[in-house]
């Protein structure tokens, strides 16, 4: 076991803004820089941390925009050089955890790699490692493994992934095939799927071979696939890397890896899942964060921001702010309150994935300066 | 009846801060010089513009703090100088109406004086007009009168006139005796208040001969009186004002005129009151300028504030702003947003009335800057 998780990569793609927090985060600011937690540090270094142990942290690659270079290495001073990638703009999640895997594959032709969000919450390291233990030996027995997450409520924000038959894989006891996905099924389904058992959250953690992940990919999207291939040809010499980036990827495909990958390796019986009993939370909104913070009790009220003056009378839910202004509640419950230099957000948490459509709205009218 | 308000005298006490309406309203943006019903005009200027036609503007007297002379000449340009009068520290109502009506006594000894607040909203100017002219006519037959206005709700954050026989006073034919005061009932009281016919609320205005309202002040106050009066003797003189004003304001009671004058008089059968059957609105608090803003419609967001971007998803209520941020609002329903370069305040309509107590929360935590 000790032998297989030495051939162990992890993969951090650090590439989305997180939407639904605006006006927190936004392009300049994205989530996975934020520290949602109050736990001292950002996301993305959270991340860090909880692989560091399973991988060493001389192998950890990051994929981000270029934009984001100088925040990432201030929070990862450990990164290698060698390991950071950076992309000339997002081009979703197939090229850029598939340029990694490219990448060390070429580097180390056996690599087993995970790649994992650079802004998920996982408090159980201990429980987490264990997962991906078992996700490691599975993909050294050839399978694209997932780790997925033990329901623990009719969350109709997630994907789930549909257990089929437990498998037989040395070191990975509790792994499952995978029969399905569902994309955020509505609220019975979510509920029948929770009383069922048989259903896990997709949390986006793909465990596999990098070579196995790239013929996958290669089935269904062969030009993807030999764009990322010709990249990391070029990749290591600095002569030839700054070329090939600028003739490949802006031309590269642009999907997610749960319909280039995952979706076809289900179908095609190629794909495991290890249910991971660990707390987990994609901090996906303000909802998440207020929940988060105040420990699950309600009628708390989250405050985030160095040097707020926050006055509340009979109010919960969450503060953010980054001014110094006084701010006062009253009587107002569940309120999500962002306060941010150039724009103010103020709904409820149970409105809180609606977010994402003011986004939307500012984009289309065209006020894309304060995103 | 034209000869007696030809002996007519507006006073305008201009002091209230607004403490209801903090933070657009404060020690130096006190209510009146706000402009809160989108007319385009300040409520004082409003109340200027209701008061000129009855007194004339050169008979129109302002009583203000001298921090805000500027701003109240700025909106007054018409107001004479010997008709403004600056109070050094600000000392209720009393004071501040009791000096008016002593100055204008020793320079017209049977002047007949009318005090409005600079911070209401009436928009029914004749009907206005009707009600302080038949209160004109009941202060030349030596009463002290009042204008009540009709209540059209259980309003507990008022004052009530409770209202005894008709009287007989030549052009005041709807003049009433006063039977007594009852300050802010409760809901059940008020109820009933409206349910009987015979209470009104109290709108703060006063109306009667000069030299009538002193005597009565005099009775229960002497030596606010003796003060005001020798105040008054050295008012016109610039060589013996001021030092009068050092002198003798800052040891003058402060006491509401309402305690010092109409409680009295009710008492001894001094006071009569005209009902007002026209709109009125004190402007109290954001609640009222939410509904004041949509007609009374609910489901409606008014916006107050110049260049405001407000982005709204399923919320209503009121939107304060003083700044050029994006403001988005998502399915908040009566919220209030007041947003200010130093304090923000997010309550709703129904809870607007507690930001008194957030004001003096502020006022015991040391934060008077922002007030």
């Amino acid at each position: 076991m000790a032998q297989t998780l030495r051939r162990f990569y992890s993969v951090i793609p650090a590439g989305g803004i997180g939407s639904r927090l605006w006006p927190l985060s936004r392009a300049d600011a994205p989530k996975f820089l934020h520290d949602l937690t109050g736990s001292g540090s950002t996301l993305l270094r959270g991340t860090w941390d909880r692989l560091a142990p399973l991988s060493g942290e001389q192998r950890i690659m990051v994929v981000t925009g270029r934009a984001h270079r100088a925040a990432v290495e201030a929070q990862l001073p450990e990164l290698r050089d060698a390991n950071v990638v950076l992309e000339s703009e997002p081009k979703d999640s197939s090229a850029a955890i598939g340029l990694a895997a490219a990448i060390l594959k070429r580097r180390e032709p056996d690599v087993i790699i995970g790649s994992f969000a650079a802004d998920h919450v996982i408090d159980d390291v201990r429980g987490f490692r264990r997962a991906v233990t078992q996700a490691v030996a599975a993909a050294d027995a050839g399978w694209i493994a997932l780790v997925g997450i033990t329901p623990t409520e009719p969350a109709i924000g997630f994907g789930y992934i549909h257990c089929g038959s437990p498998m037989q894989i040395e070191g990975a006891h509790d792994a499952r095939e995978v029969v399905s996905f569902v994309e955020k099924p509505d609220l019975e389904t979510a509920r029948r799927y929770l009383d069922d058992g048989g259903y896990l959250w997709n949390a986006s953690m793909f465990i596999s071979r990098a070579d196995v992940l790239l013929e996958q990919m290669r089935i269904e999207h062969p030009a993807l696939v030999d764009g990322l291939e010709e990249l990391a040809a070029a990749w290591d010499d600095p002569a030839t890397r700054g070329p090939a980036v600028d003739r490949i990827w802006p031309g590269l495909e642009k999907i997610a890896i749960d319909y280039s990958v995952a979706e076809p390796a289900a179908r095609a019986g190629r794909l495991a899942v290890i249910p991971g009993d660990f707390d987990w939370d994609d901090v996906g909104d303000f909802a998440s964060i207020s929940k988060l913070r105040s420990g699950g009790r309600s009628n708390e009220l989250a405050i985030i921001g160095d040097g707020a003056t926050v006055l509340s009378d009979h109010a919960s839910g969450i503060v953010v702010t980054q001014s110094k202004r006084v701010i006062s509640l009253i009587g107002v419950r569940d309120i999500v309150v962002v306060d941010t230099p150039d724009a103010l957000l103020v709904t409820t948490t149970e409105h809180a994935q609606r977010v994402k459509s003011v986004v939307d709205a500012l984009k289309l009218s065209g006020r894309s300066e304060v995103l």
